[in-house]
């Protein structure tokens, strides 16, 4: 085989062909498996969408509820044609500068070898969670038409630039920046406490406050008077779709899982990297719900689960900045934290008469910063080599004796953030109650959204056909008040 | 090592024997690969049986409602014992004519080189889907009985010889058939705007038309008298149910992930094109919703939430077929027209005194047709060659400069498929008729089926406990009329 | 190239290096899918306990909701922290005797070669099933303090022992023991038919005999009175939810998905197997919800769709064991008597007098135990060996000709199970009644666990605002008598 020198070019020639042919191979069973990856985690992230929909729905009032799903109906439709159009581009247009991209627009020159279709897919999964959590704060009593324009400001460009600052490699503030790093880090917020939550939870809070309280909230000695969810059932579900998604939000932001760590071939690689992530996720939920549970326990006197389910969602997003480089020891300190966050922001936001139907800001702002804070004193050397590769000498948590320079990173983080997000949304809620455009009539927030905005209530339980049930003494309740009858299918639900 | 021609054989058998058991590794790589992204495709489709039932559920009337359920439960169930015996044999039993499958009953000889359990599974998940489309055409006032009868025989026989027809190797009109394609291109129906879609709305167009509308929904004068449905959460709980499954309906419909295009080893390959499907779907389903939205806005009145789940469903239904092959910005277009197709054909359907509570036969119908005419226009020639690869010269989009071979195709699609269902579902639901087997009795219809065939009310909001804190005065209502006290454990609801 | 010595040997290393860098990318391919694959399995078992929460939540009377809905979020919260600190470790923790495990508390030098923190996570989400089980046989009736008690400890310490037996390849009575398999089989209960579903079920039985049935179960002449679920919409919602997840329960049970069976290279692979078990599974639930469906409309006379849930999960728990091994027409056999057990189970329940409000006992119980049976009757010789490899003359189903031995194994598995969970939680049980820490009282009982224990009721469909609109003579009604007036957001839900 082997005698002639024609042989050995015929070998030669074999092996490369061979060899070229495995390697294309290898290299399409990478894209697979990392495109299947991406495209089911962007999916559960997708489903947190319909989680936040029921728990915004099953807190607020019944007379609320049709206005409030369709505002995250809303923020789906309008988020992907809006990121599609120039949200994705000032995210991640690259090459650009470090405040905005400029590429993209429309998904011209797109997929392309640095980002496919996964990628827009998850990271419009992302976009669309930012507007739902803001619409949970100023519930039940905005005007439809302010939530259209501060949605799609917010969705399309006051979200895109924070993801361009932090997640880009062209962003001032990237850990993953090939140069010219924040103190020589970089902020981490691995899948977004500050990013998401903290930029949903920040306007969430000017627009709540420029608003004001809801009727009824605050009584007229002042004293708080909890305006009750319609249905505990919804909060369940809406929680544990969260829940579900956080899987997706979480290890998905990897982004990619077929990498082996240390050289690769060996046990140990970015799918372990992943799985720890789905685990310090899940600790650090849980604990917050059990430290939710004891504490309210302790001063409220009664098991409330609505209050567990919010603590769960707080330690979720405390541990969303940290939890693909700290340990699940530390995702449970994560969690514990994050839960007594939640209540003193609580205790804050009633004795400063503020009005969150969903604790929105306190729960998205306030632990989410904790979060961003916990990883610049958690966060573990080898796993933020792992996960960060590439730069000798990267600083790490504090209490974990890697420096202050990541806490620093973390602080700035926050506080541009914060800034950011004060700077755009303030004015534009200003502006919208200015133009008279911002809250609802009196008569519309008492009489519910629904009945007169929506075409009718959410619920309708009786029928006319029940009226036939009915002893007579209660006819006179058949056509409420304030709904006029009409032909036209707007039946105003029995309210007996 | 070389220097001899024993350690030449030597050398060959060792390459051959790594190139094969890397070959074999390869293959198996593959095998799991596709598997697995087929296999959780096919869970999500099945999510969307969840999302039917619980958009049906809240459609429909509360005295209704675990009637609704309970056909929506059934579909999945009895269909998957129907098309594990017959119905997937009569679709993919290969080899077998154009017209229908004969191989595979009870998974006979499967798997094979050609056919795992996942594609029967996903299949599965695919026929039950269409009558459950119809079951909300027909909703709140047909028999149990017939349900039965219509189910079993459009998922068994009706919808598994369109399958045949148009998606596998052997169907008349497919466009995979090794050769004699109908117009040299076979009709394009990716994920089944036509083969899921129209089947199940044309059945439920006969269904409704011969068993007439329900008592009350257009009052003496004739006009239309909307019936709504009781419970808005649980239509939006469905639709955004419906929405996350169609990412298992539409990018699974490539049933395997890694193939790389252009000779394979690049970053551009099936993951890609699998990554596109799920942006096309997504655009138009979002396009759909907002247009539906404004226009409803300017014709109506209100932003009304379930309008806009329908605009979404109905922009769904659309790219449905073309997803595949077609542009996003394409995608766009087919959402904006989808939305005023079911504007358009609701208006028609209110004109001509149809009604079908979950506008099925109008959105899926409907929007399903306009969707395979969309395909016709707008099919790229890059994409179209890289979904269907193989033939040379394949027409494509009208439109896009393809030729009208392929719109042909198209057009022949929404014939047949027109036919082929009236001329089997419309003599069944006819021949119900004239047995009385079809519709309830009016005591039924006006008490509601759930009382009177289904043990009971859906809910039970107040119990027998509750009675002692009422008022005396109301205590003649706790045992409503037309339910009898019995110890059997029916309860009707309090309806106070 | 060849020519000389010098050539050979850097032609060697150059294929060593080449196939060495090949052999470790086919490694990291393997991780990378099977940990997706285990990850995205491990997501869907997660969601079955919001399944089991909605199932619960509907399944209760609405008084009810908030209690049992807290207990399904803690299941899920407080398992986490205890299977992360001892619980997985007594389960899984290696090298370890039969008994129990000794090694990875707190996750303590994990990862490993043997298993990663997906393989945490998948056993995780199993652990909190067990616990769900139970609440649902002892709802309505027990103190939340007794709930706390026993769930830590059967989530911590029962179940773990439990799955170290049979899961563990140092189990005593585990098919994948290395020698000394007890009847030379081992126990085959694939995914838990009786380490998770009778569990659950028999700590439900004793803890339901122990508090005794609800007030107003049993008439004054000891008729059975059902006390109907206050919301079927929930029960159908959970049960589609959990069969969702079943596609994680059982074949995600395989843990991996990229083995090739007979050498590998072919089409048939752990892929197929796992595809077979996918289909098994549905095919049984479906039998068992059609057998259901028609028995009962024989056997009560309507057509009711709780009831057709319920057997189907029952269909779900019987083939939980055999999923993997059996063929599917065997699976509809399953199916089918499984709908029998069920039935029998709870005629058996209405005779003794005994109350479980969601059948837990009966149907995980039951239909657990006739699944260990089903797999010693009909697993076949094939599947066995495939499933579990490395054995020569392993036992097999005595009707396919497999001996009696594993049907042996099975039956030792239903009496240890039995017996353990019996001789722990029957005491834990006992001792808590004594302490008077288990049922609430009667007044508590009357008035609903949600009002007196948990803040208030689940549904607030009609606000304070509402009162305008009531006409005077109902004014008296706004505040029931149990519920004291407050302002600190105790508002009981309106109950007119």
């Amino acid at each position: 085989l082997l005698s002639s020198s024609a042989n050995a070019t015929a070998l030669a020639s074999f092996l490369c062909a061979r060899f070229s042919t495995i390697s294309s191979q290898l290299s399409d069973a990478t894209h697979a498996i990392d495109n299947t990856y991406l495209l089911f985690s962007a999916y559960l992230v997708f489903a947190m969408q319909l989680g936040f929909a029921m728990l915004c729905a099953g807190s607020v009032r019944a007379k609320n509820t049709m206005n409030i799903m369709l505002t995250n109906v809303l923020d789906a439709a309008a988020g992907a044609l809006s990121y599609y159009l120039f949200g994705f581009a000032f995210a991640f247009g690259a090459p650009s500068n470090g405040f905005i991209g400029r590429h993209f627009f429309g998904l011209k020159a797109y997929p392309s070898p640095n980002g496919d279709y996964s990628f827009f897919l998850y990271q419009w999964a992302f976009a669309i969670a930012a507007a739902g959590i803001t619409s949970g704060s100023i519930a039940e009593r905005t005007q439809f038409v302010a939530y259209l324009i501060y949605s799609s400001f917010l969705t399309g460009f006051v979200y895109p630039v924070v993801s361009h600052w932090f997640w880009s490699r062209d962003g001032w503030a990237s850990p993953i920046r090939p140069n010219n790093l924040l103190f020589d880090s970089g902020a981490i917020d691995f899948a977004g406490s500050g990013v998401v939550h903290m930029v949903g939870g920040i306007a969430g809070l000017w627009g709540a406050l420029i608003e004001g309280p809801r009727i009824g909230r605050f009584d007229r000695a002042g004293r708080s008077v909890a305006l009750r969810g319609h249905s505990a059932s919804l909060v369940v579900l809406g929680t544990f779709l969260l829940w579900f998604g956080w899987y997706g939000f979480n290890p998905g932001s990897f982004l990619t899982i077929m990498k082996g760590y240390g050289g690769g071939g060996g046990y140990y690689g970015q799918w372990s990297a992943v799985g720890r992530t789905a685990v310090t996720t899940t600790l650090a939920g849980c604990t917050a719900a059990l430290t939710t549970l004891f504490s309210k326990r302790l001063l409220v006197g009664h098991w409330n689960v609505i209050d567990v389910c919010n603590g769960l969602l707080g330690g979720f997003a405390a541990i969303t900045s940290g939890c693909s480089v700290v340990e699940p020891w530390a995702a449970i300190i994560c969690g514990f934290v994050a839960a007594w966050v939640l209540i003193g922001f609580n205790m804050l936001a009633a004795k400063f008469k503020y009005d969150d139907p969903l604790e929105a800001a306190q729960l998205h702002g306030g632990c989410g910063a904790w979060g961003l804070l916990f990883t610049g004193l958690f966060a573990t050397k080898a796993y933020v080599n792992e996960v960060y590769p590439g730069l000798s000498g990267r600083p790490y948590g504090m209490f974990m004796g890697g420096g202050g320079k990541l806490l620093g990173a973390q602080i700035i983080q926050i506080l541009v953030i914060t800034g950011w997000v004060t700077a755009t949304m303030g004015p534009l809620f200003y502006v919208l109650k200015k133009m008279n455009l911002l809250r609802i009539s009196r008569e519309d927030e008492t009489a519910g959204m629904d009945l007169t905005r929506h075409g009718g209530f959410a619920y309708v339980y009786h029928d006319e056909e029940d009226i036939s049930m009915r002893p007579t003494f209660m006819m006179s309740k058949i056509e409420p008040n304030n709904a006029s009858p009409s032909t036209d299918g707007q039946r105003s639900p029995s309210n007996v």
